[in-house]
């Protein structure tokens, strides 16, 4: 299992344990005071980034990014052999974060996504935070509904949006844009809280 | 040993055997009917995308990426001693790609690749899917003689389409090029097959 | 610790020791007559490039990137348990380069690297090779005063310099740049050593 501390804390305060005993000991010096107990489940992780348009009643890809964790991440460069006795826990503070594009096959899942938007329910920009598994199941671990640090990586568009827009698109200028329309057609509110 | 099978499958159906007990157990349980055994090297996967044009006789690079698939990219993540007794057998599924730039030294390697390409061979998009390991040798694993999915991260083209065109060139508009050229050049018959 | 042979050799003639006994045996089959001795930092690496304007007086974020290294970036593609018995020595070769966009709060440290430069020091493009740990402390392990090889991956530009310039600047171009104001200027000797 996952132990995550509530809140957009860049995966600081989160730790593993793999059984009840571990789990104990490991609280015991746990400064957090609500957290939250997931399954871990085994696979890579890929953040989706979305915006939604009440407008449009379109939901848009708008780029792709996995991580970039400490330690984590760097666990695999050392050797089995080499990690005994170094009782490295994994820690899963977000450093940076890699572009990617995903599988098309994918995308038709992440389009799926769109249950998740009740009649004027999230909108805007969103992050679906996923695991994918050896049998291609995507599981949904955590919903940002704000703009994420991996758009960091597409300032200058992505190549989701520059299939839509004929200039490049970031996520801030697409909140602008968003803003832009609905007040020329008149539908302020509807974009707004 | 690495076991595949056959076609474009995005690495599913694959498995890893140390030797022939492990290679024999697996098999009991494998569904695929063709399947091809090779030398399980050890060293980074890299995907290098070419363009051949028989109307200019040059290979392009066009762009290079590293898979990202699930679950075997998530497997370093989980520290040696907590993948104790968790028996986790990598799988290769591809589900997302990520851009990269080669060190300079191995595209000139990479050009002798040419050599792969006959009169009148291997021309269009294809794909050489290499392992890289400590000596720099590099490995061709397998071609992929059309468009690849890693070059969906380059839809708005790469660092090296960028210092060859002067206008964003993605694969799809690199083909639509060359057939343009071809009719233009009364040479359709020598880029069609 | 980690053993590193001198100058730009991309990685080549480095190997780990855990201990006094391993340090001693492997530097028995060591060739490179002068080598530096690191202590080995848990963390993930993250290479920052930078642009230091004399003229300005400005340090300017060009681009980030993560090296793609051979065979230590495919050790944990590896299961622990497979990883038995083959005796694998992790290398560090450069094969290729992966860009990434930093947490931007990691960027205000990178500001610090400022006093690096006293009247008249570092200038140019550099690079600041880091490790950061699981508490967030940047250990920087290298300083390349020089273009890397990490910048071939943002020959259009990179999501910093595309918050800064109104085109595509790369290392290279941003040189030509600052050679270009400095006679414009008449302050040429202050950009050349």
């Amino acid at each position: 299992m996952i132990v995550k501390s509530y809140g957009a804390a860049g995966g600081k305060g989160y730790f593993t344990a793999r059984n009840q005993k571990e789990f104990d000991d490991k609280l015991k010096n746990y400064s957090e005071e609500r957290f939250i107990v997931q399954e871990y489940v085994i696979g890579v992780p890929v953040y989706f980034h979305f915006f939604y348009s009440p407008l449009t009643k379109k939901v848009e890809v708008m780029s792709i990014d996995k991580r970039y964790e400490t330690n984590v991440d760097s666990l695999g460069r050392i050797p089995a052999q080499n990690q005994k006795g170094l009782n490295i826990e994994p820690t899963f503070e977000v450093v940076a974060n890699i572009p990617m594009a995903v599988r098309e096959s994918m995308l038709t899942e992440a389009e799926t996504s769109q249950t998740l938007i009740p009649p004027k329910g999230l909108f805007g920009p969103f992050c679906l935070e996923t695991i994918i598994t050896s049998s291609e199941e995507i599981y949904i671990i955590e919903i940002s509904a704000r703009i994420v640090a991996g758009t960091n990586c597409f300032i200058n568009g992505s190549p989701y949006t520059y299939l839509n827009y004929d200039e490049p698109m970031s996520t801030g200028r697409r909140i602008a844009r968003e803003i832009k329309n609905a007040i020329k057609q008149n539908r302020l509110k509807e974009v707004l809280d």
